[in-house]
């Protein structure tokens, strides 16, 4: 892949990409906090999507999964506070409803128009509230404000806003995003979004994006369970005016990277900021035969309860470590496998070594664990993200009595 | 199914059916508690086993599957404390000292002495301690001590003795087990034993348990991780003197209900006394188009962190089971999902229902909760046992440093 020179934004935010604008206010649906928002484009963009797998989807999953088909999208609407899902047809009218309301007050076709929602499953959407405050949020108005408009039990905003030239035009992107958490204290959602000025088509901009998920978003787990509403969408609207990118171009490698920088930061980032979690724990598994060999191995040790637990207790369990990587439908070589802890190695094919319990033990204090797995049996890489188990977890999920 | 009369026999224990004896005695490998025992026929018994799906396998788990492979066993030597897993070449030589000094105690030949070992994983087995001890064991010694002898974080011994007539014989049958708990905080293990005085061959005995563990010991999860030592053997010494036990009888299916009799028993009551527990989780699927989609959707809502920590809370949390259902590869109708959490209905073709809050939070106070779902798709039906997720989970996982 071509190397790029990668700026970051500091003080970017998802309306930082030439002819987007975005808004996040307060309308009732959370006790005090921001609870609706939304991102405009000046002109139709091009819009890519992905959404939870599970086969519970809410009612807003369903209406953008459908909106979004054309291919072009040039505002969303976003509420925290209730995930309108579970809700049954009636849930469907308030989606749509709440698409409508927004497509009037931008003077849009109600296709341009996606919908997404987080927070408390189950129960019907308080769509009064919902529409009057779509009548309250400025076509230009607090853009930064949209970060804090989409957080459920999520302790800090996550978003990241990048430029690079390609082809000699700026190409700036931004990416905001809430975290797998629980509200009130119903499942709630990954939800992320993206916006660019780069000029790429939909069916190359979604191909982006569905290539790179397998790398960043599906590869971060904080309990294993899966939302009804995750949804990740990319608009981009094409006002930096560089020469459309193409399939199988530099340019096109070049917005692949600029894409996994944001996901990537997107997704460690919620990893972090996961339920109750003390520590980032990162897993990386080199040596593999394939790449869904390695990422499905980072993935299942990042998602080991004991692994978890270990971890917030900062007890070195590779133990726990190497019964993870063996629990898999991947072949390995139970004899030859390697495991470190924030590069101190622990085990060397497969044989318990002596270590530096000292330094270990300090490395265990840090807020961010990375354990490297070695396989030795082929090249592919994979990394996946999580977070510690923590008594916080157990309290947030269940000391609340309905 | 023939309707069979089964008996509870009390007092039973795992020495109960005609011609076996067991002991169990400390020989320093745990602190204080009995660490080692063994299980020894009077004559040769047909035996049957399953063992971890892991590919890191203890060496034990490596001996006695070997071993087995000649249909006959005559004694199981089990320790606790040590696990014997990922400890090398050495860790094998240790298996196989085990089964040669059992051996030549009960002079024996070693290819029907079975090895099991749990509890820490990665140390090395203190072999003196094992080896001295097996000569304190005595044949015929105080056989309810081996279920103590075999448990490591477990709070209670787990075992069951019945007997049934068959084929105008009575036949006896007696399970003892430990639970999957975490010793020293290293993965521990479960391990299951059983013993009858049946007269049936080893392959048919085989093809029993391979069938009955699919619905009772595969069907229980404390918190997703895959043990490196699990081991459930069976031996049928024929000590009852009935008619050989044959395929496609009636005799036979009374056998297997029987068995299953036993192995539900003990998969439930580990799952009881599961890491840290306070409740039992009962989820037991109907309406599934096959037996495998109805166990596998049970097991994942038994496994899930949010609907463990929601029963821990008492919190009647039917989005994150509907969720949990959603998130299998199971096809479901989304519309037509019913649930019930101790035959209170929270659901009813995929909508919320109201129902009597006060009598709801009565039952969410009880130690056994059940979950009833309906699919509405099939006629077939599942089960899985789990437990809650508690701060004593994390506690006994977490709070050691090494």
């Amino acid at each position: 892949m071509t190397d790029l020179n990668i700026n970051i934004i500091e003080d970017g935010h998802i309306a930082t990409p030439l002819g987007f604008h975005a808004d996040g206010q307060h309308v009732g649906l959370k006790h005090k906090s921001k609870d609706l928002g939304w991102i405009i484009s000046d002109v139709p963009a091009s819009v890519a999507g992905v959404f939870t797998t599970n086969q519970i989807q809410a009612a807003p999953v369903q209406l953008t999964k459908y909106t979004i088909q054309s291919g072009q999208l040039q505002a969303i609407i976003v509420n925290s506070g209730n995930a309108n899902a579970v809700t049954g047809p009636i849930g469907l009218q308030h989606a749509k409803e709440m698409q409508q309301v927004t497509a009037d007050v931008l003077n849009l076709p109600t296709d341009l128009v996606a919908v997404a929602s987080t927070g408390i499953i189950g129960q019907v959407l308080p769509i009064e509230k919902v529409t009057h405050g779509i009548h309250q949020l400025k076509a230009t108005g607090n853009a930064p404000a949209f970060a804090q408009a989409i957080m459920t039990t999520d302790t800090l905003e996550k978003h990241v806003t990048i430029s690079a030239e390609i082809s000699g035009t700026t190409i700036t992107m931004s990416g905001v995003a809430k975290g797998s958490g629980m509200l009130h204290p119903n499942m709630a959602t990954m939800l992320a979004f993206i916006t660019t000025d780069a000029n790429i088509n939909s069916d190359l901009l979604q191909k982006s994006l569905s290539d790179d998920v397998e790398t960043s978003f599906n590869q971060i787990t904080i309990d294993g369970d899966t939302s009804t509403n995750d949804t990740v969408l990319v608009m981009a609207n094409g006002q930096a005016n560089n020469p459309e990118i193409l399939a199988d171009t530099v340019a096109y490698a070049q917005f692949t990277q600029m894409l996994h920088y944001v996901t990537e930061y997107l997704a460690i980032h919620m990893a972090k900021d996961g339920e109750g979690a003390t520590k980032l724990i990162s897993v990386h598994t080199n040596g593999a035969k394939e790449m869904n060999d390695a990422r499905m191995i980072a993935k299942k040790v990042v998602g080991s309860s004991l692994v978890k637990a270990a971890i917030f207790g900062k007890d070195p369990n590779w133990g726990r470590i190497i019964a993870a990587i063996g629990a898999t439908s991947v072949i390995i070589n139970p004899q030859n496998i390697d495991i470190k802890i924030n590069n101190i190695a622990v085990l060397l094919a497969s044989q318990p070594v002596s270590y530096d319990e000292q330094m270990l033990a300090q490395e265990l204090e840090q807020d961010e664990i990375t354990i490297d797995i070695d396989l030795h049996s082929g090249n592919a890489i994979g990394k996946a993200w999580g977070c510690d188990l923590t008594y916080e977890y157990v309290k947030i999920n269940a000391l609340y009595t309905t």
